[in-house]
């Protein structure tokens, strides 16, 4: 395993992290990330962590810079699926990640990218006249 | 790493396949995709393969049988993401896998899903009145 795949869904970017990160693991997923935000010009990316067991300071720290990172390249982040015990240890390692939008899944994190990419679609039922 | 995660996006299920199957991995992932279909009331099931980079031929029917299981449940099933070694190595395995669908990625997937799924809607442009 020497990069975790990035899938497309629509116009977001869908990342699952399912095996533990090692350093060199996450450093090609952000150089990986960052290169698809722009050539598939996504407005949004998904990090889905349900399958994250244990988090240590430095995958904290990785999530909070793929955010800003998308964040920087036009893109909205949304980290899903976080589990109970993760939460907590990334509040005890003092990361308070308040610059990563989190969800419960990936369903509402979609619903949470598309009212954040487009919100007046979202509040005038799907309209698309932009002008 | 003892099961792999089972998505939900909109009314369909993504597994992404990232690890090299081991037999009882894949026989918890048949277990836990059918409980999800069911569970979910999901209409469309996607399984990304496009990180597997070697198939054998348990792998092969699995796949034929994760799709079939779908089907008898009620809803379809689209291998996405296959990576041109590994159709060779299908065919030459002799596993023709004609009950399955394929598609070149997860967007390309959906569409078909939802084609599939509500043939009149993406014919008429996502109309909804079924009176």
């Amino acid at each position: 395993m020497d990069r975790i795949p990035i899938l497309q869904v629509g116009d977001f970017l869908l990342v699952s992290i399912q095996v533990d990160m090692h350093d060199r693991l996450a450093m090609t997923l952000q150089d990986d990330l960052a290169d698809q935000v722009v050539s598939k010009r996504a407005s949004g990316v998904l990090i889905d962590i349900s399958s994250l067991e244990v988090v240590d300071s430095f995958i904290g720290r990785m999530l909070g810079n793929m955010a800003s990172m998308a964040r920087v390249l036009g893109a909205e982040a949304v980290v899903v699926g976080m589990q109970p015990a993760v939460a907590i240890t990334i509040v005890e390692l003092g990361l308070s990640l308040t610059n990563v939008r989190t969800a419960l899944n990936v369903d509402k994190g979609m619903e949470l990218l598309r009212a954040l990419v487009n919100p007046a679609a979202e509040e005038g039922g799907r309209e698309h006249d932009q002008d």
